[in-house]
């Protein structure tokens, strides 16, 4: 698969990003959703800060108080070892792999705006800021579908009873609507998809399950984006492959003569994220009729490779200009990039099996 | 808290239950969804059978195969050490206590009607039996929501991709007609409200997430019973209390004076299964206006103590004549029992908090 990186990568990193908090650093601006709005490529940028620390011995977790509206600083002593401080983005209890504790940073969401999709102005405010009791470990990797005039942002909402995924929507980038949770813990990487098919919306998503089952991606149905049914499981791993250890929907499904073109992510067991695709039916998207024997895109830039959470392309975003699908991914849970791919060329990869 | 256990209990044992197959044996006939029609009680039984094993060096676990309609039998060598059989009633990978890999019995639904509420007849065949994807380890623990003439049932439907909820409905308990799944996995003990409050339908469900937060129970909200979304946690575990362990939904709502009644069960952390009752507003079922410091009602009875899954008692519908709450419940993952409680005792309790 052949493709173009911008020269500009990355398009925005941490260092872009002045902190909300004078005592809080900006440790990634990441996994941003994008839209286009009034001639302008908008990245909803997912930035994660943390308290300044300059002492190693303590490790802090901010957590939002949704009572008092105000940010609360966990400090836990790095030689506790009721915890597992391993994993950069996540403090574990210990011998308990698969939870977590507390987040590391704070995740919000932060809008930035360009006229050739290359050079980004970053706004100086939170867009969306952590408000509600759901909320108070943070909000990540949005996503925005377009209908008609109404642009509906979903995100990650996690908080200690679980991380579901809520929505919001906007007509002018300025007020934004709370529409509430729509898919409840654990889910992540909601999609929905930007028009009616057969007079019900369709949405992409990825639950969690704990006790039987896979972090692989569902469809559900919906007749008013706010409440969903009638949920299929659609894909799930593939032992051995690329997309082993979790999937994921990525950018809101394209529309193709050949199908629905859903860009989605694979990690393999190690944790190495890829992008793929998968086309699905246009008129049943239930139906998968091709996907992905190898990687659309995968970690090899230096940006890509190094960072805070290495080896990670992960896009929640696409503009698509004819043939030309400009993928903005987040790099490494740190920094943004766009590759842009062939759409015709994305489409015969599915058929040929032939992508590298 | 006063309770009058009935003299037959256990009113139905998988003694009473003929398999429907000849090589299986019925090891449970509990957790019935319960409803009035036609001037009897129905009891929605979930039964488990499994293989017959005459040979204890060889663990069986039944799988419905959902393309050729038939059930397969997976044959595990007891000394596997890749699996761990301590569970009856799930086979896990070694090492992994959280999640399952097959089941030991395959559940499916089967009615049982009486005019008296205490002996029941059992029809020969099963009601609803496994017959998709999403069903092939078995469907589980029904609740039955009666609104007009038409009878909700939703059940747990459990398979390789995750345990979800179900939901079918019936007029007449002989033709079901299928919605799909209203709650995406993981979830289980969904509960839906017998009214419309304020314009919206309203269910309780128990999602089980892996990341971060425990088994608890979560509110949602629909226009059509069908499509679910608004989800909000509603109340969560009691570290040292009775329900410490995971909580989830029993009994169809109750509307009182005070606001509605939901019995529900709470589990310790060392798996002792007893019921409990919370109560939500009238108008607003987010709000929690009380919940009970001890259980109404705890493993006590020899057939509750010891079973195939001992200590445990478990309600999945209640019939309200006036004060009496006739609560039906599963015993020890093996039997069906009922208890009659009184409705302003219970109210009482909760708000004295003296329930012993």
């Amino acid at each position: 698969m052949k493709t173009y990186r911008y020269e500009e990568n990355p398009i925005i990193t941490p260092e872009d990003v002045v902190p909300h908090r004078e005592d809080f650093e900006v440790i990634g601006a990441f996994n941003a959703g994008v839209a286009e709005y009034n001639g302008e490529i908008l990245m909803l940028l997912r930035v994660a800060e943390r308290p300044i620390s300059d002492d190693p011995s303590i490790v802090k977790a901010p957590i939002f108080n949704a009572k008092t509206n105000k940010l609360e600083i966990i400090r836990l002593s790095a030689d506790d070892e009721r915890y597992d401080f391993t994993d950069p983005r996540t403090i574990r209890y210990a011998g308990e792999p698969d939870s977590f504790a507390y987040l590391t940073s704070l995740s919000y969401l932060r809008l930035a705006r360009s006229k050739d999709g290359r050079h980004f102005h970053i706004e100086p405010d939170p867009f969306i800021y952590p408000s509600r009791d759901l909320e108070t470990y943070g909000i990540e990797d949005p996503r925005i579908t377009q209908i008609g005039d109404t642009y509906y942002i979903y995100y990650s909402a996690a908080s200690s009873v679980g991380v579901g995924e809520s929505l919001v929507s906007t007509k002018n980038w300025q007020n934004v609507t709370y529409h509430g949770m729509i898919f409840a813990p654990e889910n992540k990487d909601v999609l929905i998809f930007p028009e009616k098919i057969n007079g019900k919306y369709y949405a992409l998503h990825r639950p969690v399950p704990k006790s039987v089952g896979s972090p692989e991606i569902w469809l559900a149905e919906s007749d008013n984006l706010l409440y969903w049914g009638n949920h299929k499981h659609l894909i799930g791993l593939r032992p051995g492959k690329w997309d082993d250890g979790r999937i994921g929907g990525g950018a809101v499904p394209i529309k193709t003569d050949k199908g629905w073109l859903e860009l989605y992510h694979g990690a393999s067991t190690d944790h190495r994220y890829c992008m793929g695709a998968v086309l699905v039916d246009l008129e049943d998207p239930s139906k998968v009729i091709a996907r992905s024997e190898f990687p659309l895109l995968e970690p090899e830039a230096d940006y890509e490779v190094n960072g805070f959470f290495g080896n990670v392309v992960f896009s929640c975003g696409a503009i698509v200009e004819g043939d030309v699908v400009k993928m903005y991914y987040g790099v490494a849970d740190t920094s943004m990039a766009c590759v842009e791919l062939s759409l015709q060329g994305i489409l015969d990869s599915l058929f040929t099996m032939k992508t590298i």
